[in-house]
């Protein structure tokens, strides 16, 4: 055991080897495959242990145990301070495992990824974005306990948990930690701790060259309760003071209205001889020489690797698993007594674990009749989201936009604490319009967190040329396979004035690049509503629905040609055919653009050419389609094609082949009316039926 | 004139009237065209005019020469505290151009545009930006005034100037401010000011429901000189003290080893009867009635649009122009006496401030002999700075990552205050190698601050994964026709064991969609120089290039049928031609996947076909090369085509055609060595070869 540790008085020297014992199998696994993350691993062995032997309220037995605490490892490089936890905790993982680290088909590749290894509760290694999902982990603990159990006093209720994460120095350099931190402490987050493994080292070595701003300062300026436990005395002595850190916890876990943030100076890769304390630990291999050494400071066997004492293991499976056993034997009376005592909550429960809408759900959707003037998509939405008001896991809200987003159900509280509502905004803790501020990067990384901690369907609002200050956390969603929302307002150079840094024109085609990702662009107000209902019904990819500002024609559904709106659920559909169904081209739009093909195909015809308008609100879905369904929309035989877009043409060849013309806007926007921006940019009827012509 | 206005001494009554003419120029100009921002520029009219009559050194005459100090609004979409600032100051905006805001062709468009309208330093809207191009142009005057003046004592360089900046609630929120401004602070950056209007309303009304935190005690954290003026007087009344505002910049300009912070606590909308301090006043006309109402309460004619005394103006006018007038001409008596002392630095100073090149300049890149274990193109891409030892404007470093992305010129000293130098780097205020710390986005955001400050060319490193992070600014650089240069590496799959998190699938795809970014990838070494040099000889475009962590073969340049490597620089090129030069297929292929079409090559000549290999590092390039030569390299006659690129598919249908297949990477990857990967994911010679005989 190295000399550092201080243990509280009840733990025995097994706690103290298995200590030691994990940051030896750090060192070990990272040597075995040749690179990896040892340093984090080593030194925050204590922490770690501390965190899943003693105080995380969990079950190795059972992982996903709805009354668990939540812990994320933001540091994901780190993954083997969460591996060898979860190896010795009983979770499922085993020393073949960990040698197995970082290798094809193993459950430990480089980062911790959600829904691979059990105990791992979200996908971690783009910095920044753990904390971002544990601040969402704790909106969504608050909500559900709204929904499930709202009168119970605070701290007495089953759906009472707390959410841990550790943070690295690199994620809390990043942008969306602090977006996410700030909103943190407005929420008055009580049921949410950050340990900041504050080792002051990043990949180029001591912090000092980027990184000396005062971390703990900033997070009571945010509004945290802050505390430091310094395991370095001040850089005069290591002594990993786990009684300190335990009592740290104690302390965070007693403050209800303030998130916690517990500053731990740490020495990276402690106990190694010479490379402790250096960026050379953060992200290789220290070398057979230093691990080696490691092991002699601590008493084991430099020759052996992996070596772990069967007493050890025993006592820590043992103790991790009759301790969570416990914890979620007492849980599930609790459970059942409150089950009993609240049926219809229960019920609501189990369907929402589920992820289950309830039958008839969309009963009360609208729909809009034929209207030329029309109404905008984003306005459409609003009408959608006003019928899911008995539908309370659907929640959310915008990054400051909400009136133009119109992302608010009407009558609904706020999601917020008593003291911060405002003269336009009442509401309360357990409310369900989100305010994120205009902090769209920590909206995405919040919004994963809500879908990772439970069932309720959280959607997030900002204009679409802002999907760019979220597209890490849209595609953890994407890659973690969680059914987030993004109302995405503001579609096109449609939006207008705002000009050229506020008009998306590579944004959708963008998007559409990322895989398990769904971009949905309706045409008119019945598309909007069929697209919520499709997307709703799934639940295991993210959904981005692109929107107008401005309005748009309603199709008259059902007669005069046009098919019915619920076509759109199929990605991509004739919406009114050529006269005779045998279209000499055909043109396929998207949004706002459709009206245009609609209106060309008339002026198609008055010239004999015979054109059948394809709208294609979502490519992802009409992929899905089978082979049939999608040569009788756009058939082989049928080589002039035009695609209709205010975007960047990227991503419309496919679909419009070698003979295919595409109307899209290959350049930046401009400030101006959206009709002369229409107009200037080519996005007339004329225009495409000059295309059609030209690819005939 | 408002009852709240506290001026200098010294200012006349038409200064005051000069300030109320400000702000009903903001309400009239949002009344006539309906939309837009009219209450900060209301409220800031009285700092915004602080600034340009009095504060600035700068010229509306002149409104680039190189010793002013630069402005840059943050916050955007109060676009008219800028204009309005240009229009009475003199800088070449009319009342016209007022009256035309946020019109087609207009000179005042919905945001400021840089290179659109005189006096606009950069293009803002997306918040937080401004922040960033702000820190960076502080580094930018930092840097400069080492290479062209290092010796003069600081305050008394020709090249000491000042960066002030306005940042709104909103910038403020976003997380890449935060990230800038504690490099900021690292970097004591004496000569930055930012003026925080701290109004708390953003568009969802009172930030209470979103932003809570003690802005002011954040950056005291974040090691900034902080000062706080409260026109509210805490909330009992209102005093516009401009007095104090001054006192306060002096204070700040004083300070030179810290970045300053003055929160200006303002009411929104000052001094509209009714929506004052109200979100309402933020974004949207307030309508005739209250606009009428404020031209009361400022004792101007409420029947009256656009109203601007002759005086006033004539008063603006002379007095900036006489303050501009001679404050340059002091500076260019120094100036010419600096030139005349240090011919050698003036003639530099002349070679960037042209940003061109010396003759020979690229006498000293770096060639590579064939080579079948070749090397990384990151390592390639190293020896090439190295090679530009001699020309002082190449600089920059990486997000924390520099011995990945090998972004180091070795022997530079590091761009550092002496104080923050550590072990592993050396250097000094007017070092060469930036430390951004894990902060991409804001790295963005500094390197086109860079650019915008003055003729040196940064560059700035990451994994091309987290390009995602810092997209926004990638994008304005694009808009603003910035030369940044990304080192973006670990470019694919290629990358190995950091699995999914990190392996970039989808980003070239989402890059190559952003209008004006040539996204390069070249295949070799050699590519890897012919890219350098190709993209350095760009003065008006972003350049990203996406660089493998693993060896690449160098291919035998101009022997065994091999063109030359300079061919790169068109784009696409035949790299080695089918036997006879009559492609039975085309192997279309990029980076990394590039020895993968030169084996299949070798694979289908065996079996009797014919194919060739067109290496395309970059598609904006090729696209940019005239038909004859795009059709000499993909002849329309050969439809038999494939492609192939470790990333989605998505960009290549249109190169490969109907006929044509793409041997491409549509989902996430793994973590695990990189042969593995490649052969796993079916990036082997074999699928190259098969996906050849397909589309034959």
């Amino acid at each position: 055991m190295t000399s550092s540790l201080k243990l509280p008085a009840d733990w025995s020297d097994l706690d103290a080897k298995a200590i030691d014992t994990a940051r030896l199998l750090a060192a070990d696994a990272v040597q075995k495959v040749g690179n990896g993350h040892p340093g984090t691993a080593m030194s925050l062995a204590p922490a770690a242990y501390l965190l899943f032997q003693q105080y995380l309220k969990s079950n190795p037995a059972s992982p996903t145990w709805a009354g668990r605490d939540r812990f994320v490892l933001s540091a994901g490089h780190s993954s083997l301070t969460l591996y060898i936890q979860l190896f010795l905790a009983g979770y499922g993982l085993e020393l073949e495992d960990l040698k197995a680290l970082r290798t094809w088909g193993s459950r430990t590749p480089g980062h911790p990824e959600y829904g691979h290894t059990d105990g791992v509760e979200t996908t971690t290694g783009p910095l920044g974005q753990g904390v971002g999902n544990a601040v969402g982990m704790a909106m969504a603990a608050r909500r559900e306990r709204g929904l499930f159990d709202p009168d119970t006093p605070t701290g007495e209720s089953i759906f009472d948990h707390h959410i841990y994460a550790i943070a690295s120095d690199g994620d809390l350099e990043e942008g969306v930690s602090n977006e996410a931190s700030s909103l943190a402490a407005t929420q008055r987050l009580g049921n949410l701790t950050l340990i900041y493994d504050q080792n002051a080292i990043s990949i180029e070595d001591d912090v000092d060259i980027a990184f000396t701003e005062d971390v703990a300062g900033r997070y009571e300026a945010l509004g945290w309760h802050v505390q430091t436990v310094d395991w370095t005395n001040n850089g005069t002595g290591y002594t990993e003071d786990v009684v300190a850190l335990q009592a740290a916890l104690d302390e965070a876990r007693s403050v209800t209205d303030k998130p916690s943030f517990i500053a731990l100076k740490t020495v990276i890769g402690w106990p190694a001889p010479t490379l402790r304390g250096t960026g050379k630990a953060h992200g290789a291999a220290l070398g057979e020489e230093e691990v080696a050494a490691t092991k002699e400071v601590l008493g084991f066997d430099p020759s052996k690797t992996f070596e772990v004492d069967p007493a050890v293991l025993e006592h820590t499976r043992s103790q991790a698993g009759e301790r969570g056993a416990k914890l979620e034997a007492d849980w599930q009376l609790a459970f059942e007594q409150w089950r009993t005592a609240n049926p219809d909550r229960a019920a609501l429960f189990d369907r929402i674990s589920k992820r289950e809408l309830p039958e008839g759900w969309d009963a009360e959707l609208p729909s809009w009749d034929a209207d030329e003037k029309g109404i905008a998509t984003r306005k459409a939405s609003s009408a959608v989201l006003q019928s899911f008001k008995n539908l309370p896991e659907i929640w959310g809200g915008s990054a400051d936009l909400a009136e133009s987003n119109n992302t608010t159900i009407e009558g609904e509280p706020s999601f917020l604490p008593s003291d911060r509502q405002t003269k336009m905004w009442s509401g309360g803790p357990f409310g369900r319009t989100l305010h994120f501020g205009v902090r769209e990067h920590a909206m995405g990384s919040i919004l994963n967190g809500i879908c990772l901690h439970g069932g309720t369907r959280p959607y997030g609002g900002t204009f679409l040329i802002f999907s760019d200050y979220m597209r890490p956390p849209v595609r953890l969603a994407a890659l973690m396979n969680l059914p987030t929302t993004y109302v995405w307002t503001h579609d096109s150079i449609g939006l207008g004035e705002d000009g050229p840094t506020h008009q998306p024109i590579e944004q959708l085609a963008a998007l559409r690049a990322i895989p398990g990702l769904d971009v949905i662009r309706p045409a008119d107000a019945n598309e909007t509503a069929v697209a919520w209902r499709t997307l709703l019904a799934q639940n295991n990819r993210p959904s981005g629905l692109a929107l107008t500002r401005q309005n748009l024609p309603v199709f008259p559904r059902g007669t005069e040609g046009f098919a019915e709106a619920s076509e759109a659920a199929k990605g991509g559909y004739t919406l009114i055919d050529a006269e005779g169904g045998e279209p000499d081209v055909i043109l396929i739009a998207t949004g706002s653009e459709v009206q245009l093909a609609v209106k060309a195909r008339t002026q198609l015809a008055a010239e004999g050419i015979q054109a059948r308008v394809v709208s294609m609100p979502c490519m992802e879905w009409f992929d899905a389609q089978d082979d049939a369904y999608r040569e009788s929309v756009l058939p082989n035989s049928v080589r002039a094609r035009v695609s209709v877009e205010a975007g960047v043409a990227e991503g419309w060849y496919r679909l419009v082949g070698d003979f295919g013309k595409t109307v899209s806007l290959d350049h930046y926007g401009a400030s101006a009316d959206q009709a002369t921006l229409f107009e200037k940019f080519g996005f007339t009827p004329e225009r495409v039926t000059a295309a059609a012509k030209e690819s005939l």
